[in-house]
């Protein structure tokens, strides 16, 4: 199952808000509606808000085929402006966005420059899904039969655009054959553990469990976990990973117990420009915590924090999954591996 | 205010699950109901459980005034193994219950058995005010202006006859104009921070924030947070905190981030006869993680962990504050301090 599909210039993918009630597809027609279901998560996950920051300048190039390359410049770089206002951590946004520009100030050739632009913007969507499955592959060697491996949010099919980092590298673990099973956190505030993650691995038929955040302690301690994969927003060039909110505090315990800590994000997913004082959290509406699926569940008036990701130094990520292959945290690894 | 009263053979308490939306009270006729409302968690929290197990001993020994000793004592026994099962882990209820049974067989005069049993157990309720009142007099010493302290779960004065451990602590240092501050956890799966603590940070005037279990390593790295301070349903003679899940995981954070972690229980709490391989961890329905508040957050038959409570080992500790003092998590100064 594809979560994001073109369709003459409509943009349909999984209204993630209504899982596991209800597997709907919603139809965007254009930029404005791709950010507003940006922001209200209804697409969440890394890789996938990355494939929809392409999608919707493949919008904007498609409503002006046939016109001049100035004006269908100009009328992408207000769509990017647009799409990296909808959320300021993961960086596959910014780095999808800019990977079309870039493709569209290189244009030189005979072709409709807008259709070449939505033909890279395709093309860019179409690696995702590739490019996840590479990484699955590299991934499930790490993996040994009987491991029991504990996942964090949601990094499977449904935040890219098929197949999964995290999940993606249980699913092919699985398809070799390897019996694992898996303990999932529900992933407060917004649930996507319990929502999506749950959703995932019932229909891959893994065996798992849901925990609460708060349990990730006392399985370790009862030694339920034998590795750790989680998925990423963001990983800088000194290696630390910035992801969903409660994955620091994972690592951290994952070091005490001496549990392997794995990263699984596509090459996108590297920032190596920004300083770690310069990442942005993004802090989001504390209602999402002061509530759970609209129900209120603290006093009237009570304030919250809602910071919606955390920042795992490098000396707790054991190795980092790409679809180019496995790697130490490290700067110079890292830099290699992407020069590949 | 009390949270838990005696009026003529009815036992009147909080009924914990319906906060913050509405303050009730409920009324307990009989040592079954106490039983119920204790498995329902409508009443919570170690010591207010201590509470409620004498109340029922009470309630059985004040049907039987003016009844031979023999015939009251094997009721008592009854009600005993009743409020025993009732739930596993805090051992405030064990110690409760074996405090009753002791006085009841030490007794050597004329009065009435029966009533001598029910002043027993209403002057143990009675103590657990005047404890928390001490211990937080203790605890205060430990808290400095302008500090900001984390506590997990409610340890107020919801989960107690009056003023609460950890929240008594805060309770007593504010009293004494140290403009202290809080974060408190939601507490998943049944939400006490949010519900209970919040309400009673709320009443009190503290200023306080709300974050999910998720945050708390993001809160120490941060640098938010100044100190810990939890409850405890059993401290073992070797150190170990047996507390709320989530608590071990909020200790080892400290632990890494240098930020001092205290347990505050009455003495109540100790126990110095179990093994820690010994200690049962009471696990809850899974529907308490798979729903909140009654709304399935889960897909259909996933199943969940619901562990609930976790141990933390003593080199975590950084002290424990009793009515008695305040005490390192050693075997020698535990022993030294229950000696006292």
């Amino acid at each position: 199952m594809r979560t994001i599909r073109w369709e003459n210039g409509v943009v349909v993918t999984v209204d993630q808000s209504l899982l596991p009630r209800r597997l709907a597809f919603i139809s965007l027609r254009n930029p404005r509606q791709v950010v507003k279901a940006l922001k209200g998560m209804k697409i969440r996950g890394a890789p996938l808000i990355g494939a929809a920051a392409a999608l919707a300048l493949a919008q904007t190039a498609y409503k002006l085929k046939g016109k001049p390359k100035e004006k269908v410049l100009s009328e992408l770089y207000r769509t990017a402006r647009l799409v990296k206002a909808a959320r300021p951590t993961a960086v596959n946004l910014f780095n999808a966005v800019d990977y079309v520009l870039r493709k569209a100030e290189e244009y030189h050739s005979d072709r409709d420059f807008a259709q070449y632009v939505v033909d890279v913007c395709l093309g860019f969507v179409e690696a995702d899904a590739e490019i996840n499955r590479m990484l699955g592959i590299h991934g499930a060697k790490l993996i040994s039969p009987k491991d029991r491996i504990l996942t964090h949010c949601n990094a499977g099919a449904l935040a890219t655009v098929e197949y999964g980092t995290a999940l993606g590298v249980i699913r092919e673990a699985r398809e070799q054959g390897k019996s694992i099973s898996v303990l999932a956190t529900e992933t407060r505030p917004l649930l996507q553990g319990a929502r999506l993650t749950a959703f995932e691995l019932k229909r891959m038929g893994v065996p798992f469990k849901l925990i609460t955040d708060s349990m990730v302690g006392y399985v370790m301690y009862k030694g339920l976990v034998d590795k750790v994969i989680v998925g990423a927003d963001r990983i800088l060039s000194s290696g630390h990973v910035i992801n969903k909110i409660g994955t620091y505090t994972i690592a951290v315990l994952a070091g005490r117990h001496g549990i392997p800590f794995y990263v699984a994000a596509p090459t996108t997913t590297f920032d190596l420009e920004t300083p770690l004082d310069r990442v942005i959290i993004e802090e989001r509406d504390a209602k999402e915590v002061l509530e759970v699926q609209g129900i209120r569940i603290a006093p009237r008036g009570v304030e919250a924090l809602n910071p919606a990701f955390d920042i795992t130094p490098p000396e707790l990520v054991s190795a980092i999954i790409t679809e180019k292959g496995v790697v130490k945290a490290k700067p110079d690894r890292i830099r290699s591996l992407l020069a590949r």
